[in-house]
């Protein structure tokens, strides 16, 4: 075990609780508002998570932004994509000079895009918004051998905290979760698979968009891999044998922003099987965690009911990037200004 | 029949269609756009229809507004509300001052709010925001006689159409409906249960929050209502016998702005049963609206049902107030920027 793993299982042992104060507070605020209690449906409950988080009573987020982390995998070899490799690096360069989606999403929620390499087999260009913390070019076979050495898995998980750290340095108030990678929803699914239950084929989705053969290889594969990691029950060591740098960066890097009682809005699939290990690690790891949607991978409805998450939005999107995540943004500040700037019968009519 | 009835029929029946090149061109784009076709799920369909509204093949929208339509209701007599009648002239104050969750919510969302006096039984000062458009200080009794007379009707149905060509020539580009009044939940299930099928108590709901005995002589009040007009087909007969002139003054704004190019974001059960008419009057009367959410009264998922309208949010609201449409602005001009400001791959690579 390194030093790195050896810190984030402390991190994660002696995460702080979440305020109760603060979440009484803002339960009876809500209560005395001018409107009917409970009127504002699942948002209520997010604003009480969210002054639990923040310690604030009432939360307000003026610079949120998106981490995305990417990395390549070696299942690729197994054909589990419709996409080549290489496009995870053409989208990263997509991402770097504005040209995506998560890019036009964000500006219009008014958040920044931080890229992270967290392995991406190409080689990419200086660039301000680009966070260099690759452990490698791309992962190995994850269905024949362990996806990363444990300095691979190691120096992914530094990465992702420090990244948190620095942005959070930098005034980062709420932050989105994103990634890119050919091949991470097979390494999303075989993580989710070993640490779940029922057929490792239901974890498995069709991702951008895999055919039926693509289909059937995916399922193999991820079956394959959970066969061979049989008897692992150690989920950081799940996360390396079956999972991505990408992964171990973001579920880092959601440990990180607990500590910094940093909420975080999860996006979809690989997002959310990035940070499901945490939970066997100490099962109230994830409740700074906001589930920003519900993607159209059938696997993920599959982790939020695990985790107990109800999302968000439940749009049938698919994209990755963040997508899902940052569509939710608006709507974390929008429930937050619903109690910050409504006054109550008091403060109205007092 | 009024002057003013026949002209509603009159553009209900001249609606123009839908832009069949503009949403081709829509389509045509987002499956050429950086990103897996498809990937934005159910904002890809949103974008085309928003593209088929306006015309424009890159919709953008920068001035929204909230038109929050208010009235009170005499069938408040059978004490169908969790809630006193002098709320409505209340809230219409909250509201004017800048003090409701409307107002928060709008705020947060760069919408402005204009407010409505469509009937409201109170004396409500001058104010730069108010529009008064007022067809009588509350409704009758729908339960034992006409809610409105042909008059008041005839005054609700020009209002609301007047207040939004007013708007839209001041710049207003998208348009959430919203309103207030206490006991218009009783007004929305009457006119559902009308012109709906199934028994009349399954239109019923607790509104603001009515006790078990108050819901009991809703769907008393209802039941009656409904009985009374037996025989009355014609869907604004329906409206101005058991509606209210807020639920008039609404169906006439979404007319008015579907000539206008004008996208509308309903909000929730009282705004989607007040345009539920239209439909009747032409099946396609409501091709431009847009359903921002599903409330937790339970006759709202019915109406969208009925209406195919499936709803941006589903977080189980029930403020009333516009807050459900405005909560879902930010998603609408957020999956707009997925289209306009996204490159194409030939735009990319090219």
């Amino acid at each position: 075990m390194s030093n790195d793993e050896i810190a984030l299982r402390e991190l994660c042992a002696n995460i702080p609780g979440p305020s109760a104060a603060a979440s009484a507070a803002a339960r009876t605020r809500l209560d005395r508002l001018t409107k009917p209690p409970g009127s504002l449906g699942a948002l209520e409950p997010l604003i009480v998570r969210l002054a639990a988080i923040t310690g604030q009573v009432r939360p307000e987020f003026s610079r949120p932004a998106v981490l995305v982390a990417a990395g390549d995998h070696g299942v690729v070899a197994e054909r589990v994509s419709a996409y080549p490799q290489s496009v995870t690096g053409q989208m990263m360069l997509n991402f770097l000079r504005g040209g995506a989606a998560i890019n036009a999403l964000a500006a219009n929620a008014g958040a920044r895009v931080v890229v992270v390499d967290a392995g991406v087999a190409a080689d990419l260009p200086d660039h301000p918004g680009l966070r260099r913390a690759s452990a490698g070019r791309g992962t190995r076979n994850l269905l024949r051998e362990p996806a990363m050495t444990r300095a691979q898995a190691s120096g992914a998980l530094l990465a992702g905290a420090r990244i948190v750290a620095a942005e959070c340095a930098a005034g980062l108030d709420l932050l989105a979760l994103g990634e890119m990678g050919i091949g991470n929803t097979t390494a999303a699914a075989a993580v989710a698979a070993a640490l779940g239950d029922g057929d490792s084929d239901d974890w498995v989705g069709r991702g951008t968009g895999v055919d039926d053969d693509g289909l059937a290889r995916k399922q193999a594969a991820v079956r394959a891999a959970v066969g061979r990691i049989a008897g692992v029950t150690d989920p950081l060591e799940v996360l390396r044998q079956v999972g991505g740098a990408e992964l171990v960066a973001m579920a880092a890097a959601c440990v990180a922003a607990r500590h910094r009682e940093l909420p975080v809005v999860l996006d979809g699939y690989v997002v959310t099987a990035s940070v499901l290990p945490l939970t066997a690690l100490r099962p109230d790891a994830l409740a700074h965690c906001i589930a920003g949607h519900c993607s159209a991978e059938p696997g993920h409805r599959k982790v939020l009911a695990r985790l107990g998450l109800s999302p968000l939005l439940d749009l049938g999107m698919r994209l990755g990037e963040g997508s899902g995540a940052m569509a939710a943004v608006p709507l974390v500040a929008m429930a937050c200004a619903g109690v910050t700037e409504v006054p109550t019968f008091g403060e109205w009519f007092g």
